[in-house]
């Protein structure tokens, strides 16, 4: 019923968005603390659920693949401190602990989904006693974790044969390993690149107004030894014009079933000037991002963002207080736009409808 | 000789910009603090040379006119002050402070311009006395703020044809009242709007690095009770496709003898997310912006800026410091991305060779 592969595939092995359980099974949950880059590298080290809680809730770990694999990480982390012997009551500590979590970000859907999957987990797992249940949890957690890198790698291992010696890539805001189990989805096939010997330039858009491009997407690539040059988000088009660009690769929020993209704000604008310049614009994904259910993206209401991100997001006023804001969370691509997706089940080009349904019904064999 | 009408026009009135003589024809120059701004609105009030000095070096006063009109004000205010009465003296007080405030910003063209202009009126008048002399050095300096402001005013004149009402109008970087003696050029049609109850809403771009669009087009239009958004560069693409915009207006530093236009950085990113949505780009200059021995855009080098404005402008750490940064201070936009051209003397479309040249050379008659 155990399966100590998940585990074993990461003992000793420090992942580049170090989501793991330290030393051995009894371990703590690990995260780098996001909101300390790209000043500090910190590892938050805890079992201490009511810090897990506030990590999740303070964007220490931001990502929707990293919050899921956190939050399953951190229960376990937690409930393997269970004292006790009785398994009602473990069970009860772990379904309270599960709750109390799920509140830390109410929006996030990796995180109720990673939750979920746990204590379903547990509930067919007829295990015997507390210390089996503890193992059947912490498995369940990796096997989370594992998943998602295998998804990210495999993402990687497509996209990479886009990519030669020497090119230009662009992305925006960050869809890198910090977002993810590891490797991430625009960055992983620059992260197979880099694995594989192959030489490439990463522009990072900083991506206003929380500077995930600057903040974390130049700080990953650093440290993971890929050359990085970081712009402001006016300035693509003139890396473009000059020919630094040789390819765009965005990671995604959601797709449509028509190929239309949600992502980020900026990445539409982004879309725009890579076909202008005719430079080809990929999206990252795994398939389990694509909706099937959403027809196209003019379907996605588009949320509205505190202005104060825009006024003072780095604890400096830079614009008066009394005039309008817009902020939009992110904007639509239209499928036109898309040269093609990378996915974990290989790479698609238009037409994207009938490629889409097949690519997530069939796995795109 | 002495021409009051100068500054007859502009007693008693404030300013938009406030660059002007306080009081009286011995008063002190004011100027609003922009590095103070959108948090404070401070007038720096002093006819001390060392201060004016000062203030054009850390860009208390910044934007090419705004530099050229201050430097002659504040030249005129310091030498009013002067209280001996032997000419020689007086002339070589002149010279010397001429020569001081000329160090301040060594590649602001005006500021030069301005100061010499100054100095042959001073040597060309053949004044009696002191008090001669430091007449005609204040009405010269008031001439060029009356210049600067009347150009301005005829750029916004004729650019409010375009402008009906409930329009959206977006614009890049700060080309406002702040930057000129008044009305500024890519803001004067909007200006001449408001005079005639014509209601529009800018949007402006924040403009990074130096965000002069958040910190000073949102502040000027909003003290002029101009409906005003802010959003960040990257948001442009998305109030274009929401149908917000209904045209684009920027300023220019240059205009080369093809139509081709050196702008802020982010300027041709603009130009084209507006060329994508249909939206017209106009760049409103006066005529003396247009270098007709340039021959197109292409020759103009591209200047690089510190790597700190991306990396620490807010107050804050937001990049890694040991990656590559790309700053560009300014892009060119190509000739046929511009709709149009709202000058001084008129408003001109394609095809802009011929035009050009015609309006520089004969007022566009």
């Amino acid at each position: 019923m155990l399966d100590p592969v998940s585990w074993q595939l990461k003992s000793g092995e420090i992942i580049r968005s170090a989501q793991g359980l330290l030393d051995d099974l009894d371990g703590d949950l690990r995260l780098i603390d996001q909101t300390l880059l790209p000043e500090k590298l910190e590892y938050l080290i805890t079992s201490d659920i009511e810090i897990i809680y506030d990590a999740i809730k303070q964007l220490k770990v931001r990502g929707a693949p990293a919050i899921g694999c956190s939050a399953g990480l951190g229960l376990a982390a937690h409930c393997r401190k269970f004292s006790g012997d009785n398994v009602k009551d473990f069970l009860a500590e772990v379904k309270r602990a599960a709750d109390y979590l799920a509140e830390s970000r109410p929006t996030a859907v990796n995180l109720f989904w990673a939750l979920k999957r746990c204590l379903n987990k547990l509930a067919e797992c007829n295990a015997n006693s507390v210390a089996e249940y503890k193992d059947v949890l912490t498995y369940e957690a990796l096997a989370i974790l594992e998943q998602d890198i295998n998804l990210c790698k495999s993402i990687g291992e497509h996209g990479v044969s886009l990519l030669k010696p020497g090119m230009g890539v662009l992305t925006h805001c960050n869809a890198g390993a910090l977002a993810t189990g590891d490797y991430g989805t625009a960055l992983s096939p620059v992260y197979c690149a880099k694995e594989q010997n192959i030489p490439v330039t990463v522009y990072s858009d900083e991506t206003r107004p929380l500077l995930q491009g600057s903040r974390l997407t130049a700080w990953e690539l650093n440290h993971a030894g890929v050359d990085v040059v970081t712009i402001c988000d006016n300035m693509a088009a003139q890396v473009m014009k000059e020919g630094k660009i040789d390819i765009v690769i965005v990671g995604t929020d959601r797709v449509a079933a028509n190929g239309d993209v949600a992502n980020k704000i900026g990445t539409y604008g982004v879309a725009i000037l890579a076909a202008w310049h005719k430079i080809p614009f990929y999206v990252a994904t795994p398939y389990s991002t694509i909706d099937l259910e959403l027809e196209h993206g003019g379907l996605i209401p588009i949320e509205q963002r505190d202005p104060q991100e825009i006024r003072c997001g780095f604890g400096k006023v830079t614009a008066p207080e009394d005039i309008g804001f817009y902020n939009p969370a992110f904007d639509v691509t239209p499928n036109e736009l898309v040269t093609g997706f990378i996915t974990d089940r290989g790479i698609i080009t238009p037409p994207f409808k009938e490629k889409i349904a097949e690519l997530v019904n069939n796995g795109g064999k």
